[in-house]
């Protein structure tokens, strides 16, 4: 990717993983709500990203867009992820495509899909020996309403891909923690993404081929209930972590 | 269903095929944001669903919500879809959740999987010989932002149903005609649904018991891309009408 690479949330904890191993690859311009703590090193927009005005200013002339911007609470009410995640991602999306950008990448979550967990299933789907598994093909089932606009989001990016021909890879982020996996806790386990794995991937996403992609952001555990064979067999991911060895 | 049963948008077009056929079956509440034309012979409630007060009070003390209030144009804009379809949505259903509602039916569209309808597909898909059929468990591919508000309600109604064990019904309405099915126009042919098919239809969506589901609303056509299978199973319909044979 010559062109620059908007990142929109970028103060944030997945802009951090991202831009701490992939900060020197791309040309980033950044974008916040917030002006940045420190001094930037890059082109930074403070905008809100339901302000078409400014985020067409801030796409305008990028190759590619990772769109993390959006409320990211799980418990978030329902006017702010209507505004926020579903509005938000629908401007972001509108404006690259009229920009003329070619691939976006949007961060869903496991939220979109949580409320397969169910009680039958639970604890053992966290399990190494359960095999049942989650590959991107079933349909949304959120357990809360940020849930609910992931999925959104992620229709959006179809619709999207469809009728303009932009590339979108959905990512449902798992559970992203720097360093350790989350102790003692079996789901967090069975959904770690590394911050490594985490900027390996999103790099994958700008990098490969595709239409239109909806990929599990998990590391390669042993627990787990998210299959990562679309995100190697499409985007080339090859993640190096494992929550289950990570004491080695 | 011994309580009544509140209509939204019960002066649209399916709310005239329901009505037609169920009037003196139920106990109606019909819900509107223009007042009615004529008398109404029902309770009537004038009110924007978006608004949550007005809506509460005409949910409170009935059995079952029918929700076919929105914009209904294919065409419509981001902003009215945002608002009428998606936060109108979500206000319905969390209104008639916090009510004790026990059962949801929401009027989803062909236009939440228009986009299955690709270049290299048409018209065949719409021809009584292909074998290409959605049946409600493939991901959404809307072909406009109508079709996203529709599959965004639809994923409202997986979580109500998952988090509130509310029964929720969505039904992928098809070419809605009264009278005659389009004439020289295939795919019309293909999604048409009869207003008494309609009707009955939205009646064993009443009367059945199920979780959630995703049920394609249309005649039993010989032409047909959409099955009917699950509507067959889960909830007893048994269409009349068949565009192929209309001229009989």
């Amino acid at each position: 990717m010559d062109d620059p690479v908007l990142l929109t949330g970028s103060e944030g904890r997945v802009g951090s993983a991202i831009l701490g191993d992939l900060e020197s690859k791309y040309e980033w311009r950044l974008l916040d709500r917030e002006p940045p703590a420190a001094d930037p090193s890059h082109e930074f927009f403070v905008a809100d990203i339901t302000d078409y005005d400014a985020v067409y200013e801030a796409v305008d002339g990028v190759g590619a867009v990772i769109h993390l911007a959006g409320d990211p609470r799980p418990e978030a009410p329902w006017n702010s992820v209507l505004g926020n995640n579903i509005d938000g991602t629908h401007t972001v999306m509108q404006a690259a495509v009229d920009a003329g950008v070619e691939k976006f990448v949007f961060a869903s979550s496991n939220h979109a899909v949580g409320a397969y967990e169910t009680e039958e299933r639970k604890p053992d789907l966290y399990r190494t020996h359960d095999e049942f598994r989650l590959d991107g093909t079933e349909l949304p089932r959120p357990g809360n309403l940020y849930g609910v606009s992931k999925a959104a989001g992620e229709t959006l990016g179809r619709y999207y891909h469809d009728e303009f021909d932009l590339s979108v890879a959905c990512v449902r982020i798992g559970n992203l923690t720097e360093g350790h996996p989350p102790i003692d806790y079996e789901r967090g386990q069975a959904m770690w993404l590394s911050y490594r794995d985490c900027a390996h991937l999103f790099d994958c996403c700008l990098t490969a081929d595709y239409g239109y992609e909806i990929v599990y952001g998990i590391s390669d555990n042993d627990r787990k209930y998210y299959s990562i064979e679309r995100a190697r067999e499409v985007l080339g991911y090859d993640p190096q972590d494992n929550s289950a060895h990570h004491d080695d």
